[in-house]
């Protein structure tokens, strides 16, 4: 337990859009923010260990990256530009069966790692193996939501719902409570009825939520009306999955009623604009669901389809592709696509302490190093910060009152080493050695 | 005039998807590529002035803006989320008239030091006071391709007409070379018959071509549809634009006819995706125009509508962008991607020794530093600098056998005094001091 003091940044607090501090001050006391406000704001009680000078800097909330998969980092640029079927059957899959321990402790940290450099300081995370993924979470400093995936349909259907309640029961709440967890079922036409009811009733005793991929593809909504005479969110709904608190990757297809539903149940939704753009999937219709009210965070989807964990650059491109989808440029306006990316990101996770800049949060703060051509000169902060940046402007990161970056230099990992270990997982993997 | 050999990097010619060498070597003798092979290939007789180990990075042909407005940086984030015609009525012409000279000076430095930090090696620009931006350009060590804006109904008409003569008579091949020119008559909804007529002759006789923005809008497909009957495309063909070679920005609206004149006539494209998303304007039909055999490059427009003038970026979004618009994950994959933002950009300023990485061609180089988490681990490099890539992994840009950017210094410009000049200028125009 130290005592953080941040001072000089302009502070952009995310509370509301004038709620910026010019030569601002932020005070952290062990896992929290204490106070945020102007120069000499600070209680004069507070005795700092350690003082963050932010000049020419932005502080703002760490990004919540809502809907990943770590460990594919490993695949990053393996395969692209193909149909998403012919993209599983013929690459992605063949290489997962062949991942070792090795490779998923590896990849989740090459993961972490360019995370923590491109100023997430939260994930969610659906994938294998994750005590793996736990362990690689720890000792990196981030915040994560974690689930096994769990397909119902597979012949390890079982094992996964035993994996799953064991990821609950042993890492709920660890590492200084950065670790929560979600049950994962993979998606509606992987997971059937009965199943979906089994993990729903299992969420429910272990009072945790879901985290499941919904209304992707076309393809998805006409398997599942043939199936069940139902769209993918009616087919949820009617087998109680969002009778748990849930978080819904994608949600791409969607029409008026299921956009009630969603609504109506307080499911929140991941919207995964890169990954949608790239395998083609379509445009979420994100307007339509903020206009009903329906909490909507942001997410990379796995660095196998993406193809970086760049949450910046994410939020970029869901404010652009908003604005030419809906022919409206003032869709989805700088200040609305940061607030996806932070605060609301944090409240789909359920993470109510996480996502903005005041006192009782927890302390997941990025600090922008604005003295880049490419920043200046100073308009609209907000606009720099989604339309302008790149995350390697980010100079410093703390998540959970814990300095896990600074001067780009990550202080949890050894860079060079992850980056080499991976690169050896990745050779054997596909078979170069 | 001085020898550059470049040693160990891996080699992206960009002549073909196979034309790659790790452990290269590319040889520079004054503002050419003398040879470019694997390690060894280099002709016994080379003596080399300089030589950089390009261990770890990847070298390909520098990046071409098609389309910008370089002293507009000056108004980045000045002025976001807004309807076109607002934002041009009530912010950018407002703003532009008070500008005086020291402001497209400091404007355009500030432009080009992005651009070199970025890997843009050329640039075509249409603005005013374009000696200033000659000039800036000629310090700087960027190619360009200038032309003075010219709006046919706007009372300076005969002024810009003046203004572009000048410009092409005093700057054609000046700057070692860098500088060429082009005529700029701003627009179909903005130049009269008459004066394109008068504007291609002037063309003609000057022996260089047209940079005119095309079908932006759907407005001004339903103006020039309501004044001549005719599309923009159409309507230019008619006047004689396409006699003479024309690099058109934007053609965001088009229809097959369009689409075929443009062919036939062997009209340029300047494809601007993210300027077109943040405006709502449309999506270029940029795989038709492909299929159909147009040229087409990438442009990033000004910084006032992007917001920055980064091309990795832009090269990114072009292909997320057409996936999504054509349902297809297939489309303008990495490769194609690269091409359009190098080899065919440079084909689109009518610079047919610029874009490509063989003997003959001029030094227009970038080496990528792949030594971050995010370019691990290397599977496929095309995909890796398309979708992974930031702008800010470039370490060392040459344009014209010239190191202007090493380890991250820009060689050419004092940066800091850039962004300060730049920030005082943008603080007196918006009357904040
Ligand atoms: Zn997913
Ligand atoms: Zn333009």
């Amino acid at each position: 337990m130290s005592n953080l003091l941040i001072q000089g940044a302009t502070v952009l607090t995310m509370e509301e859009h004038d709620a910026v501090f010019k030569d601002g001050e932020i005070a952290v006391a062990g896992d929290k923010i204490i106070s945020a406000g102007p120069r000499g704001s600070v209680p004069g009680e507070f005795k700092a260990d350690r003082v963050l000078d932010g000049s020419g800097m932005v502080v703002m909330p760490g990004f919540v990256n809502c809907h990943t998969h770590a460990a594919m980092t490993l695949l990053r640029s393996y395969a692209d530009d193909m149909p998403l079927m012919q993209w599983l059957n013929e690459k992605i899959w063949p290489l997962e069966a062949k991942m070792r321990p090795e490779d998923f402790h590896w990849g989740t940290m090459l993961c972490c790692l360019e995370m923590i450099k491109s100023g997430t300081t939260t994930f969610a995370d659906m994938y294998f193996e994750m005590d793996l993924v736990a362990l690689a979470v720890e000792m990196s400093g981030l915040r994560a939501c974690l689930s096994r995936g769990m397909i119902g349909v597979a012949a390890n259907a079982k094992t996964a719902v035993d994996e799953s309640i064991k990821l609950v029961e042993e890492w709920q709440g660890k590492a200084g409570g950065r670790i929560t967890t979600m049950f994962g079922p993979h998606a509606p036409y992987t997971c059937p009825p009965e199943y979906l009811k089994k993990v729903v009733k299992l969420a429910a005793d272990h009072n945790v939520g879901i985290h499941i991929h919904v209304a992707e593809t076309k393809d998805e909504i006409d398997q599942i009306k043939g199936n069940y005479g139902l769209t993918p969110v009616q087919y949820l709904d009617e087998n109680g999955v969002f009778d748990v608190p849930v978080l819904a990757a994608h949600c791409v297809h969607l029409n008026k009623d299921d956009i009630a539903i969603l609504k109506q149940k307080n499911v929140r939704v991941a919207h995964c604009p890169e990954s949608n753009m790239k395998l083609a999937s379509g445009i979420s219709p994100v307007i339509e669901l903020l206009d009903a009210g329906v909490v909507v965070g942001l997410g990379t989807d796995s660095a196998a389809s993406n193809n970086n964990l760049d949450m910046m650059e994410e939020t970029r491109s869901a404010a652009l592709l908003q604005k030419v989808a809906t022919g409206d440029p003032m869709a989805l306006p700088s200040f609305a696509a940061l607030r996806m990316a932070t605060t609301d990101g944090a409240r789909a996770l359920g993470l109510e302490d996480v996502g903005l800049i005041k006192p009782g949060m927890k302390a997941d703060l990025i600090l922008v190093d604005f003295r880049r051509p490419h920043l200046y000169p100073r308009h609209d902060l907000y606009a720099h910060v989604v339309y302008a940046a790149q995350s390697s402007d980010i100079d410093t990161v703390i998540i959970n009152g814990k300095i896990v970056m600074e001067g780009r230099r990550v202080l949890t990992m050894d860079e060079k080493e992850v980056m080499t270990q991976a690169q050896k997982c990745a050779d054997r993997l596909v078979g170069e050695e």
